[in-house]
């Protein structure tokens, strides 16, 4: 790896964050998948939940393309909720989906700076029943207009980019979060991955 | 028009926010036209500008589709970037760009609670030297991933959410901001639009 390559991974590596993840719950379109990992990576965030439990598992989400996001991230597949869910709860304190409950709270309200999962639901079906009742709470984008639905990877975008906000005047990214051991091996890892 | 529809569209107009409008210049793929559309619908602008200089004018922007959000919305299409300005210098107090300049500041600087336009570019080129002449400053959404570059859909829903955020915390949902003239003129015009 030449001196510049690697210093431009350490930059990158050094703003990742471990407290924060999106769980994508039955999302169809490989598409959304790839563009909610698209900036996934923006922002900084290096995990990623993909629970199918009522699709098959994807087989891949454009790993190929020269612009996938993919590779950067660490992708955690799941096929069962509760073994899923138990994953999540070791590593974030919060687990909150995206529905439209009475009980719901708008995205900007979302303490977003302690350790939080973000769970997506189906495109046409939402979140089901079952995460929904697992989950810590619901929150919603608001929304004024006519029409009453974002695009997924609209709606993760605002969502993580009010993360990264929070996170920004919190301090979260000028202090290196990866613990030694995973940010050694992502670097191992990144350095035979190729950049476009 | 029944009543409950014309309390929806009421509800619809009184949250309008004229003080803030989006440029498109050269933006060439009509998807991303309509995604941009959807979106400023969501927050509750009004008024989107369209200037194509270097392609030709767009027909359409799926406005056939059902989900098209075209209809609702005020698009003002040019093809002269002069013509283009007189008119924006009458509506809005700042127009900022899209482009990464040694002097740009992050999107979550911007004060976006005074009358601003905000200026996206063509897919590949970016914002032009002329507009970028001609405005007040430039802008980024900050990113800190491998991949340096986020598609125009989902920059300018991140841009529009966090005007919302500013506008909503100053109030500007709480009061009617469009004009008594041109409010009748929307509920009328609209009166006659089909919602899907």
């Amino acid at each position: 790896m030449t001196p510049e390559r690697n210093e431009r991974l350490t930059t990158v590596l050094n703003k990742r964050q471990p407290d924060i993840t999106v769980v994508l719950e039955n999302v169809f379109d490989p598409h959304n998948i790839s563009a909610v990992m698209r900036t996934a990576d923006a922002v900084g965030m290096q995990d990623i939940f993909i629970l199918n439990t009522k699709i098959p598992p994807h087989k891949k989400w454009g790993a190929k393309s020269s612009s996938s996001a993919a590779k950067w991230l660490t992708v955690h597949q799941y096929t069962d909720a509760n073994e899923c869910f138990a994953e999540l709860r070791k590593r974030y304190k919060k687990i909150y989906t995206t529905h439209l409950s009475s009980d719901a709270v708008g995205l900007h309200e979302l303490n977003l700076t302690e350790p939080v999962a973000l769970v997506f639901g189906n495109e046409h079906s939402g979140v089901s029943e079952e995460i929904i009742a697992m989950a810590d709470g619901n929150f919603i984008i608001p929304q004024v207009g006519i029409i009453k639905s974002l695009n997924i990877s609209v709606a993760c975008a605002v969502t993580l980019y009010e993360a990264y906000r929070q996170k920004n005047s919190a301090g979260h990214y000028d202090a290196i979060k990866l613990q030694g051991e995973r940010f050694e091996g992502l670097r191992n890892e990144w350095g035979f991955l190729e950049e476009e």
